[in-house]
């Protein structure tokens, strides 16, 4: 295998049939960083980052994003599609060959491993998973145009933006992380609404008691949120009482979902093991699946921390683990 | 507490005796991105980035490095240095208060936790432990000239670097890590040469058959490098027979140290458990001891991956770990 660097996908198509050492499907900081430390240690390894996969454009979550605060190492903050124009540059630059194509299919059950997208077929003796997960979103009206201009599926990342300062906050969700976003809230807000279709929440009960403590908190039951209003940025939400169908509208500068993501597994085809909420596993510690040879990290293995420096270090371990396992294959 | 940010030791002196939510101790990768996190989610984190602590400049051991290629979002690389610059400034930006001073003692026996460097002393309701570990050096002759022009303790971040390609290396130490950067950099160099004080490896037996496998490595049994040569970068090195006592030279444009991490925990005292090795015991897949409210992130207790972007990982997990315990508390 050639250890040259090409993005060339005829390069590429000329080498079909041939084993590749490491195929990385997935362009996030998590697929980012796995390239480059992959790269780094001459593996030339070949990614797919996908066309449009899961609905999302290469580059994953942080693409959909606007300003990015929290990645360490930009003092000012960096747009979300910046940052990740800079960490496929980096991957390029040491050697990673990158496909913008969409893995349509995986058989994992006999080595070297088989992949095709829909004009692309490689085998690889490993395979980094990094496809992400997707935020659930309601799809209502107002929803595509207002995203990232008072929406957002992120309370950590962005609730300390200065838009959503003493403001008015929604929060639409009722397990463990929606209260745990509207705790966050609580901090910049002037008011957190918990917005939720029934009675009571899933989340835990103390959870709910301290949230509910915080006089800023109100919950809203038997409600659901069915339109986002405003031109340019959020201005205010319409609710409906999802009993008697009455609708009313709430001024407010944020809304944010809290309402789970979709682990992007489709592909696997139930290949690899997942939890009961459809996210790989991996042995604690490692990035390592069920599947020797087979590594998962970022998001589609984290439901926890979904944070694009937590993925970005799961992806150096898949790269330190594939290196390790081909050493000593 | 204020939220305003502050580095005058003054302003943090006139605290004595309030009670911090969040002391962070250390400022490598792992306790900036704790206080760029911790500080976005309003906890106004205290950080004691320490003065010249186990050795070490404040920004942790990247300081010591010249080029980081491998941090995500620098395609071109980036100055070790510059990296910690930018997270220092980040830190601030958000809202984190400094003080450059080594914490001496910490009492972590009852609540709220005590701190105390040689002219600061505070409380805290969490303390994030990011401390990292030192290389072990062999403090030879030469050494502290040429570290960075030639000598290094870390082939997986080093080894690529254009200085090394196609030269003959050699690795220090005996155990898994010295035969790991070994085979790592059989990719780079023209030929690897393993000295080793004994007359085998500590290593398993595996890992050592596949390593001597390979044509381009050379143990060099019973021997112990007592020189580095060169003046401005590495051109050699003298090695001694540990057992005739016997000295001579090899030319070499790389020397690896792979004897081992010092994780600096001195300062605790004992107050949390420890592996065999010295690193600090967190939950797995958290960054928990075994003291509710203390988080432990980085270097200082992974002694597996300890690269600058895991490091950070673990660091977003710690601020985000005592948000939860502070919101629970």
């Amino acid at each position: 295998m050639s250890t040259s660097s090409s993005s060339s996908a005829s390069v590429v198509a000329a080498s079909t049939g041939s084993v590749e050492k490491v195929v990385i499907i997935g362009s996030g900081p998590a697929g980012h960083t796995a390239a480059i430390y992959a790269a780094r240690a001459n593996l030339s390894p070949l990614m797919f980052e996908g066309f449009m996969a899961a609905g999302v454009a290469a580059g994953g979550q942080l693409t959909t994003t606007t300003e990015v605060e929290n990645f360490p190492g930009f003092p000012q903050g960096i747009p979300g599609p910046d940052l990740m124009d800079r960490m496929r540059a980096q991957s390029e630059h040491h050697g990673t060959r990158i496909l913008t194509e969409t893995v349509e299919h995986i058989d994992l059950s006999k080595r070297p491993f088989h992949i095709k997208s829909d004009s692309t077929e490689v085998f690889a003796e490993t395979v980094i998973i990094a496809t992400g997960a997707t935020a659930k979103r309601l799809a209502i009206p107002g929803e595509e145009t207002l995203w990232n201009h008072g929406i957002s599926a992120c309370a950590v990342c962005d609730g300390a933006l200065p838009v959503f300062r003493n403001q008015v906050l929604i929060v639409v969700g009722g397990g463990d992380t929606a209260v745990e976003e509207a705790t966050h809230l609580t901090k910049f807000g002037s008011q957190v609404i918990l917005v939720h279709r029934r009675g009571e929440l899933r989340a835990s009960k103390a959870m709910q008691k301290r949230l509910f403590a915080n006089d800023k908190v109100k919950p809203l039951w038997h409600h659901e949120v069915v339109e986002a209003l405003g031109e340019r940025s959020l201005v205010g939400v319409r609710v409906r009482d999802v009993q008697s169908g009455a609708a009313h509208e709430i001024a407010c500068r944020g809304l944010f979902y809290a309402i789970g993501h979709v682990p992007n597994t489709a592909f696997l085809n139930g290949q690899l093991p997942v939890d009961e909420t459809g996210y790989l596993i991996t042995k604690p510690g490692t990035t390592q699946t069920a599947v020797a040879g087979v590594f998962a990290c970022g998001d589609v293995q984290d439901k926890r921390w979904r944070q694009a420096i937590t993925a970005a270090g799961t992806g150096c371990m898949a790269a330190l683990e594939a290196e390790a396992f081909l050493a000593g294959h």
